[in-house]
């Protein structure tokens, strides 16, 4: 009698669907016969100011040393993230993307006898590592699209041991302020790790927002997780890193793979941070850009969550897959998040502006022949 | 009361020591004072012909899609992978280093519950990936350095989910015929999964060794595992993969991150194995490497286990460790795997002419100097 192989996985894994990445622009190619250099995607919140001279010079150098493995250590990496950051290398975690290191705290600190916390409408990947490794994830309700930080300390019992709070929230934009996350974090227990992810921290704007890194002295029990990927513009090469106490990086090191970032990635990360301008400029970009979505949104008479990140949650209402289906057609890629509970919404990351642009014109396209716009 | 973080992580990961990797050259070069170009290092196994100029160039073009997340599926290395294989794209899980994929297997099919088969002195990684989650690691006693098939094929019980075949294995070099492959995997229950880790089977010469995906067909328990950082030279990019029946792969799928592989990676593998060229100038530089360095072992009258792969162990007695330092003053890395049970032993990587010459140059003085050569 013939096994089903997939029986023998562990709980957890069979129950898990995989994370739905943005469509890729050389599938949809691929898919309707368009050329690539016509389509925009704005569908992965990627930067889109194309790489930093600084950062694309050191990858290219990086590459004389392809046979060789990577430093395991990140030496130069942590080096130059501890002079940024005022922190100890031994504080950090390097990733294969913050992807990587929310995985590896979960497999760390939580087992399948554990409750992990989180928002609903937040990041997929949270709900994702918790069901992978068979614990119980406990999704709060969102309070106007944002985390209700009040219900989630609430939601903490004796078997909680991770809580993962995204600020700013991704694909919803929500923030909170400093004090709110200071709040919240008094009333977590102090063996509770709190993972603060702020992969969308750099393109904050006003001194009312909170700076993880600061906040580590008091709380102990903080992990605070950042990215290359978006203002950084490294999402290709895939470096994410947490911050955190000396005793949980220890444990976060021992179980992350010993070459789990590899030599370019190490290299344009390195390099990057050195760019100052390249950071300011996405800033600007994403700024000017949030508002040119926003506005048109506006004149559309669309609703819209307010978004502090580099992307926009936009209400289309019922027809939303119609409409991501028609933007496909006019070479547009954009985010579906039916899968975030959200069916009325379809999220846009922030291009160019003539990006912008072409999507706007897309959008009132695809609404019009739906019948959908006003 | 302060609270002891480390106490918090789950139980195998407290008992987990990482992977020691080999040291990297910047690091020697920064504790010694010595200039980076003139150290060697054969520590890691990786390829000394530098890397395929097909795959360079492949990498240089990708480097313009810095900001953009890789393809998650990886179309375009699957197909190629496909092709060369003659397997299926719906076979193939693709890995951050195979690592990654040795990872993933293991925290898909086992739990703390379950029991994993190796071998003693088999590559480091399976006790590692073992111990992460909490399973029971059964290690079976070699036999003259290398796997004790029938013993391991013993050892299976009802809680076995996992066997880990190294074929050649690392750091022994040892390797198993086809037959002795199949009548093991004859033996073992079709409910146990077999990895038939083959990370080095490009080295192989000679028709009586087995092809792990020729074996797919008639043994769906197997899965088979390979990498590019070997042969392929692209050790610096990580890159791997599993072949397996599709249902397997499904599950492996599921679990790994849905960009574990990079961009620039994903295109310089599919590049490199477009140039055969190459990796029939990596078989012949290692055939001859071996050559040379065992033959220079039988002059110096030390002892050493034949190697099927792009690395030997060779026996230097009490003062390994103290031949391993004296070779660090010359500049020379090898590989002490007193780690692997080995302590009378150092693994050194087949490099080219020039440097193994040098290495046997550097380890007679090592030898001469604490007065333990012939």
């Amino acid at each position: 009698m013939a096994i089903d192989y997939q029986s023998l996985a562990v709980r957890g894994v069979q129950a898990l669907s995989p994370y739905q990445p943005g469509k890729p622009i050389e599938e949809l190619a691929r898919e309707l016969g368009l050329n690539p250099a016509e389509i925009i995607k704005l569908a992965s919140n990627e930067n889109p100011l194309g790489p930093s001279e600084k950062a694309l010079s050191a990858a290219r150098q990086a590459l004389s040393e392809l046979c060789l493995y990577p430093d395991g250590n990140g030496f130069n990496l942590k080096q130059a993230l501890s002079k940024r950051l005022n922190v100890g290398m031994d504080q950090i975690t390097l990733g294969n993307g913050s992807n990587d290191v929310l995985e590896v705290i979960t497999r760390c600190f939580a087992d399948a006898d554990s409750e992990v916390v989180f928002s609903q409408y937040a990041f997929a990947v949270y709900p994702l590592v918790t069901q992978a490794i068979g614990a119980r994830g406990v999704s709060v309700p969102a309070r106007e699209w944002g985390h209700d930080l009040d219900a989630m300390a609430v939601a903490v019992t004796d078997r909680t041991r991770l809580v993962f709070v995204a600020n700013p929230n991704n694909p919803t934009g929500t923030v909170h302020t400093a004090d709110a996350i200071e709040a919240f974090l008094k009333k977590i227990p102090e063996n509770v790790l709190v993972v603060l992810d702020e992969a969308y921290c750099e393109y904050l704007t006003g001194d009312q927002y909170p700076d993880g890194v600061e906040l580590l002295a008091r709380f102990p029990n903080l992990i605070v997780c950042r990215t290359f990927s978006k203002a950084w513009g490294l999402a290709a090469l895939r470096v994410g890193y947490s911050i955190s106490s000396p005793a949980i990086a220890d444990i976060l090191n021992r179980v992350r793979q010993p070459f789990n970032v590899d030599t370019v990635a190490l290299s344009a990360a390195t390099a990057v941070l050195d760019d100052e301008d390249y950071l300011q400029r996405s800033r600007d970009v994403n700024t000017a850009g949030l508002r040119q979505l926003q506005e048109a949104f506006d004149r559309m008479g669309l609703g819209y969550i307010p978004s502090a990140g580099n992307f926009v949650a936009v209400e289309v209402g019922e027809q939303a897959m119609g409409v991501y289906q028609a933007l496909l057609a006019h070479g547009v890629i954009v985010r579906p998040i039916t899968g975030y509970g959200m069916p009325r919404h379809l999220r846009v990351s922030v291009g160019l502006p003539e990006e912008n642009e072409r999507f706007i014109e897309a959008l009132a396209q695809a609404l019009t022949a739906s019948g959908l716009s006003d």
